[in-house]
């Protein structure tokens, strides 16, 4: 079950850069900043709705997002979606053969997460995310 | 002003391919399909929480979709943000000085829309949409 569109990713080279168009231009709220250094990128989550805005900026070249950006160019990365439950929704994702990233939900910026594979979805990565209180 | 994301726009060879994940696999309803000729696309819209998925299959290969198809292949083509009041919207970008499509907006799938130049957005394509009554 998906409940609504938990942010979208967009991955670009300097997020001071990119915050004059989605904060200062749009006027976005800007509700959080982080960095995951295991993942090696540094993100800004803006407030629009329901969902988010996830701007993504690689701290190393060699980061997902960094490889993203060498490949195709600053722009839309990933969409996330909200289950209330990314075990069950992981699990029957795997009894219908669809393509995976992650076997099992890890930690991410957004709860628990996992990631789908592009090919399962025309090209689009999609990340499942059951936040945390 | 920016409500909320009104869709994500999806870039696909086939709907019905495209539909097996969406709407079969993800669980997703479609409430509405269309063909816009002077646009040359085919589109079907599905529900999700306060927002859209729109999944875009060209019908010839000069339109938008279709060039964007040969030169990026299937994927995330554009997000739309929901806006009460589109004119006014597109009146103050313009005042920012920043780089548009639509000079004044026209009537789309989402009701008056405008699309921005994602030159002016690190690489996303913007739509900007107040729905029609």
């Amino acid at each position: 079950m998906i409940d609504k569109i938990h942010h979208i990713g967009i991955a670009v080279h300097s997020l001071d850069d990119a915050l004059t168009f989605y904060r200062d231009t749009l006027g976005l709220d800007v509700h959080a900043q982080d960095t995951i250094e295991d993942q090696g990128v540094k993100a800004a989550l803006l407030t629009i709705g329901q969902s988010e805005i996830e701007l993504l900026e690689p701290t190393r070249p060699d980061s997902a997002v960094g490889r993203f950006l060498e490949r195709k160019g600053e722009g839309l990365h990933h969409i996330c979606f909200q289950t209330p439950n990314v075990d069950a929704e992981l699990d029957a994702l795997k009894q219908k053969g669809v393509e995976l990233v992650d076997q099992k939900p890890r930690r991410g910026l957004a709860g628990m997460i996992c990631f789908l594979h592009p090919k399962a979805n025309k090209g689009v990565l999609v990340e499942l995310a059951t936040p945390i209180d």
